[in-house]
């Protein structure tokens, strides 16, 4: 990977325009991988995402269990692995083999990263509460790596339900006083 | 407006791609409203939004007092507007007028729907256990709006942070078997 250290500081703005991300998790050593749409972030700095995995999904189990996880940012290239990441149960499937898609070991998390997408966070479970009644797991990212050739050409993809997505492409700056 | 009702079971995916919204409240009949990123979709049906609004925004007191509150989705056509309801303040600007925003009123909540945005969602607050800790309030979604010709050209806007922003555009479908 020619990835660099994202600073904590500026992980928001990876999550915050709202891309499909690759969820992987472990289990007994065995990683899984899984699409998710429902993520928002909760705080700046340290990062905290609420990111929300039924309990219908394979990977509740591995992630109630270990409370690990990293996040995976992927283009539009990788459109079609992440369609059948979504389509496929890792109770059936080792989705990194059949897909194509490459474990690296994290930094600070058991789960891997996903190779192929162009930024990591890994991220441990500081939150449940909300688990039993909407899925919400909070997370903290405490490492995050990105592909410094993709920051201004992100090519995410953002899920309108049904298999229909949108390519967030074309990129615009208007003075904010804000973050 | 040429506005039709979208059934609720439709409204995920609205939300689902990370748009930036127009969150409208009211306080004391004086309706104000404020971008925000940080949403998620929580459950289908009845549709329910984790949605991030700090207690240093004007918008607070107001949505936790009234418990309502309408998301309004914007196109890149008023990304202007969108950053100017950013940097300004409810407290000094009566933000509606000073931005050309026209406030209509909502079917079963009181604060107002964004004319000018292609989709309304009226919202009630269902719980704040999370607010706290994170600003985060569960919003069900009682009613919805769209401008039935934006369907196919949605043009959101997704923040990336310091005043940066993509358009989502291009539209592809690739065979789910998910929702």
């Amino acid at each position: 990977m020619r990835k660099r250290a994202l600073p904590l500081s500026r992980v928001y703005g990876l999550l915050e325009p709202g891309p499909v991300v690759l969820l992987a998790t472990s289990a007994r050593g065995r990683p899984n991988v899984m699409p998710v749409s429902w993520h928002t972030m909760l705080e700046f700095e340290p990062p905290l995402v609420g990111c929300v995995v039924s309990d219908r999904n394979h990977s509740f189990a591995a992630l109630s269990a270990l409370r690990e996880c990293t996040l995976n940012v992927p283009g539009v290239e990788l459109a079609r692995e992440v369609v059948r990441c979504g389509n496929a149960s890792g109770r059936e499937v080792d989705k990194f083999a059949a897909f194509g898609l490459t474990p690296v070991p994290a930094s600070r998390v058991r789960p891997p990263l996903v190779a192929e997408c162009w930024a990591n966070l890994e991220c441990r479970v500081v939150d449940t509460r909300l688990v039993p009644r909407y899925g919400l797991f909070v997370l903290e990212v405490v490492k995050a790596w990105i592909d410094p050739s993709r920051r201004r050409r992100r090519r995410t993809i953002h899920h309108l339900g049904r298999g229909r997505f949108m390519v967030a492409g074309r990129e615009f700056r208007l003075a904010s006083g804000k973050k």
